[in-house]
């Protein structure tokens, strides 16, 4: 299974999640050996137009475990001394020259569609403007969640924080929704909770969902709990306690002793120090299945049989 | 052949040229199978001290493709918080210490002779200063009319932009200048045409040269169009059409079929997105063979035979 | 002998130190062969808070002499748009799945312990904080001292400059007081003198040590000149001749044939250029061993036996 670009989650049907999930086991196993030397004649160009050391990291950790080279900046914005701002196409086709394999951070929304119509090369999205696309973070969340709980269906998912802008929670509750009888509980003050677009999609599909300003009514209940930024700023004139949406040792204590709790970092104070130690809290090793998950989608742009 | 430092286009004698060129089909092909493990011992040091991630680029896939390894700064200026602007001469010494080869791109003309004045390395300069030498740039050029139009000699060769302060319009005449029965054209407005030291290189030469307001009278016959920057901004006061310099599709249309259009880029609005289809324009192309030239250059500096 | 983590030089004692050094012959020589594949599945980061080229550079060559791979950023502080300033603890916890290996540059003392405290690959300390640790720094310049001189027993060190704040300086005081017989001549203006925590310290070993205002009486005397930066800024209102404590033709004529000036490096006026030819001039040898040094202390953290 050969993909083009890697631009928005929506292009992945189940049988290419299904496919992307396990040579993301089998990543898991090379790793484990200390990598391979598969890819060694491939150059990956890691294009940020703005910093983000972690998810770059990730990146270019894969593509090394994966035996092949990478060149990098974080600062593409920043061309040249004399032209600010070279459009994104010309500089998409300039790069395709010099490596076998773009991943782009971009600050407009949509840059990476632009970038995959232009390129010579696959283009991998990570992560284009603020309303956009992060897709390699939504599979990775998805990846996590089937790695720790065994199975996609049937599962009962909270999802906290500052909802409308949250670009991950938004992207897994629309994957979440092409799995059978999943059910969805959206956790947010009402000023910022989960958009139109998201609640419509999920009637379209027939999936179960609850709007609600706390997670008290069904916290014993749900297998995951996703949590994000509340995006306190926002909120600041509502006089709001936003301290009911932080999860601390007493929010852990009403949880099902086989759920967990997932964060797609870097947190602020919405998840206490003291929780990291229980088992249920899974967002260090979501961090981790970033590398596997990033290094299976490599491959699938890369491959060359 | 082996060189010590790559630092002015001047030190390039026609047999060098042509042996850079010979290695430089040499490197398509090694590209094209995959690319070579020879230079896998060898670290090549990026040392820039102001971003230029185009230029950049290409030198690190260039190492990469001969198998060797970079270590890479866009911030050279600022090297310690204690210290701002070390001598660059001491710099060089101490990088020299951690690498096989240095790519310097500074902000001083002048800076790459000075850097190889001390380096226990190669120097490979980069681009020196506004007003310098970026010659690494005019050999990619000059390698992309021979790839492009199969000879170098008895070529008409216009030349568009603002061509006073144009180091890579300026270095190319200069090379052109070696070879039988060129003819250049000088294409601006004459506040900013090219200046008089090219000139009377070329009187010196017996190379034939006019100086033009509009490309209008030597459109049709000429093989290359090497396109550039117009430098608006400078020109805000004169009331002149600057729209007259831009290449469009009637522009090409006037063109000879068996000719080229040329830009260093990046570009800005003065050559039309329309263009970019027609087979005639080579910019694409001549970026592309930055990085076969700077692997021949590179393997020029280095070899251990 | 396998170390877990390298934060600060006193963990190292003399035992440790001679097999590093062991380790550092051996480094040379396999640099000279042209560097080694052993450590090629393994990658290391390179987090840096700040910019410190020259010793990113270091560890980065370091690392690819040993056959291993980089990841690398200068900007660590700017880890998203979102969240400034993550909690070190997070990040390292995160980065640590990426690599095999963190080469730590913090802006705040102890960053390296907090790091070490949490972390699952080896930390190594490339500074933190002004007040802080550079271990690695110290190391070479005693591997420097031992592999000019050929001994650590028996000698006399002048150390000059604004030792008050001098990381080098104090570090350096602390590793020679381990060995026999040394002597320490602390040579500064009163107002920027070593502090009383170093002194106490070696009292508490039983080493000589003097407090001077000027090098006349001992330069004649002197095994090692270890020269650092004056900072002229902070005396600017005391009218003391500063230009008693640089070194010149004139210092140089005074010292003993077989002694060495060393400095960590970048210099501005307190060594003369005209000093550099002179065989005594160390300090582009100290840089060169850093290299050198860096490869044991990996190989230390990294070693799979």
């Amino acid at each position: 299974m050969k993909i083009d670009h890697i631009v928005q989650s929506q292009q992945f049907t189940v049988p290419m999640i299904w496919n992307l999930f396990e040579r993301t086991k089998e990543m898991e196993k090379i790793v484990r050996r200390g990598g391979t030397k598969d890819y060694e004649r491939f150059i990956m160009a890691s294009l940020f137009y703005a910093p983000s050391t972690r998810t770059r990291f990730s990146f270019e950790s894969a593509m090394y475990r994966l035996g092949g080279k990478v060149i990098s900046t974080e600062q593409a914005r920043i061309f040249s001394s004399e032209i600010q701002g070279e459009r994104l196409e010309d500089t998409i086709r300039i790069i395709g020259n010099y490596c076998d394999l773009i991943v782009l951070r971009h600050h407009e929304e949509g840059g990476a569609i632009r970038a995959s119509s232009v390129s010579r090369v696959p283009i991998i999205n990570a992560g284009d403007g603020s309303g956009g696309q992060h897709p390699t973070q939504a599979l990775l969340d998805l990846y996590t969640i089937y790695n720790e709980l065994g199975t996609l269906e049937g599962l009962k998912v909270a999802l906290i924080g500052a909802l409308d802008k949250g670009r991950t929670a938004r992207s897994l509750a629309y994957l979440l929704s092409k799995f059978e009888r999943t059910k969805l509980y959206f956790i947010a003050p009402p000023e910022v909770q989960i958009k139109e677009d998201i609640l419509e999609h999920l009637e379209e599909k027939n999936v179960h969902y609850e709007l609600l300003d706390s997670a008290d009514k069904i916290i014993s209940e749900v297998d995951v709990v996703y949590q994000t930024r509340i995006d306190a700023e926002r909120l600041i004139d509502k006089k709001i306690d936003l301290g009911i949406y932080n999860i601390t040792k007493d929010f852990l204590k009403k949880m099902k002793k086989n759920s967990i709790i997932m964060h797609p970092l870097p947190r602020s104070v919405e998840i206490s120090r003291d929780v990291d130690s229980d088992p249920r809290a899974a967002y260090f090793r979501q961090a981790e299945n970033g590398l596997f998950v990033r290094m299976a989608l490599i491959t699938m742009v890369l491959d060359f049989e």
